[in-house]
């Protein structure tokens, strides 16, 4: 850890994670630890925004999460992991800053949409107050970063808005976060579709090899291309998405393109070369994982040392945020040395 | 205080409490301490569902308001006074209840709508969320029975819903809280709408005798009597609303009342016997608030007392919900010595 910028981050534990996680964020985490002050937070209230049903699955997707964030290289030395629910300032800052947002500017937050639309959801107050659980999670730690993906923008987007009116109203309190947008494209699940937990399309982390090559056989390549002589697209191509990713060797791998595009390469050729290709790649990240895996107390024990060493700096700011907008115990208790006329 | 059935009220502390406070709800708190293990709830949170921008007057009013409590008969002996902002499970128990409620659920609700409509707001988050956290302070404290007026009956009914669909999504913990309706109906302010704070209609607790006359001597009577001899109507007349409140002698009422339907009595006269009235039953209480305001020390111990004496009660019943619906650390903490194929 470092006292450099304050980056707050995180999942929503909704199982192991897979390649499109790998690729989109934890990389980049793994990255940002040595440089920056990350917390990364393990957002389980959120999982409950959707799934509050099934209430066995949540610790058991903590723990596969945390695993496979250590064994993507994660390293508790130099970020702080955080469990959400254990710090109750995260549902309390949440509560405060909905007083300060209007019902009509959520509902017009595109992930909401999308999510009603989509899942056919009568929205829940938790959907609804989604975004600003969020905001809450980063303004609590006063994060000056944050790694989004470019759908997490419009959150990022309320957040600050949040920051400037909470400081406009009462006393400047918050940076206004930045976005660290992600510039790796989102990977395509085996159906075609962006690769998603709730899709069943994904790759995980935690597959063995031969789960992994199976996935890859089944995934959707080019649907316009009839034989393998036809002439392919590349664009758009689950496969090729994945191998942009993941293939070590660029020259190579643009060459492979100009054979597809010319109809000489066969998509079980190409998929056989993206399943050693990913194999190969996620060994180290497997075998990590499988020692974790013998050791749930060391996963729980590293979440309790993290959340405790988060409590301090949320407690100071949900006391600063209550004394500002005129709660608190502490701020109300000691009154008894002030003029009597400031009560009646 | 005794173990008995358990009751939890409150008021959100907007100010000084008027005579409307006194006979819609404080003189049935003061009857209930004795027979009932009862929590009285200083809301200050569903105060910044309205107003969150003038954060330095709620603690004045929450002094204000308590002061009136204490005056109106209400005994820190037998009832405990809790100051809601000072316990996070407030918070937390209204977030983890919103996860529970849809949205629409929440927009039919008849004081969001009316709210809505009479002060032409935009609505906050937290006022969508208002009869959620309200819910949230019955629940936490597993209250079996909640003195309401009749326009608090939706919000009790929403209370009773989640508790329902909590018990039956996991296990059964709350009871459904039995309303317990005021017989008293509503103050007419001297306008002759409702009596409430936020119309500049209201006769306070702390007013002067001088006051008091003089708000009296304002009220509106009969809009169709033109002449002192016209008959006069008692219905909807709010002076005579709050004779029929605060008159100690029921009979010379009804007199009172058919000479003034015959026109025999005027307004004046009517009003000159309420003033005298109001200031009689008041003095008591005014004498005893006057004593609590030399001490506002001695009020902030009250509430930190009994603040303290909630405490225990909420947790356990935090923690419990946290268990239940998948989350705590204490829940996942423990898990060393569970078989580890529960994990992996």
């Amino acid at each position: 850890m470092n006292s450099s910028t304050r980056i707050l981050t995180g999942h929503r534990p909704t199982g192991p994670r897979h390649i499109g996680h790998l690729v989109g964020t934890l990389n980049t985490w793994r990255e940002l630890q040595f440089t920056h002050d990350c917390f990364f937070l393990v957002a389980d209230l959120h999982v409950l925004t959707t799934q509050y049903e099934n209430p066995s699955i949540i610790r058991q997707n903590t723990l596969e999460m945390v695993m496979d964030w250590l064994a993507a290289g994660i390293d508790p030395d130099h970020a702080t992991l955080v469990l959400q629910s254990a710090l109750p300032e995260h549902s309390e800052m949440s509560l405060l800053l909905g007083m300060l947002v209007p019902v009509s500017r959520l509902e017009r937050v595109p992930t909401y949409k999308e999510q009603i639309q989509q899942l056919h959801l009568n929205p829940s107050l938790g959907l609804l107050t989604y975004p600003v659980l969020q905001a809450a999670d980063i303004l609590l730690y006063k994060a000056e970063t944050v790694p989004v993906g470019e759908d997490q923008l419009p959150h990022l987007e309320l957040t600050r808005e949040l920051a400037r009116r909470f400081n406009s109203l009462y006393r400047p309190l918050f940076p206004e976060p930045e976005p660290l947008l992600s510039h790796q494209p989102r990977l395509l699940g085996i159906d075609g579709r962006t690769m998603h937990s709730s899709y069943g399309n994904a790759i995980y982390l935690k597959d063995t090899p031969g789960e992994t090559s199976h996935k890859v056989h089944q995934m959707y390549t080019d649907p316009t291309r009839l034989h393998a002589t036809d002439p392919g697209h590349v664009e758009g191509n689950a496969v090729f998405a994945c191998l942009d990713a993941f293939h070590p060797n660029r020259a190579e791998l643009e060459e492979i393109k100009e054979l597809y595009r010319a109809g000489t390469v066969g998509d079980v050729e190409l998929k056989d070369l993206l399943a050693g290709i990913l194999n190969e790649a996620l060994a180290p990240l497997r075998a990590k994982r499988a020692e974790l895996a013998e050791r749930p107390s060391y996963l729980v024990d590293l979440l309790r040392a993290g959340t405790d060493r988060a409590r301090p700096i949320v407690q100071e700011t949900i006391e600063q945020v209550r004394d500002m907008m005129g709660l608190t115990l502490h701020n109300r208790m000691g009154v008894e040395n002030t003029p009597q006329g400031a009560f009646c």
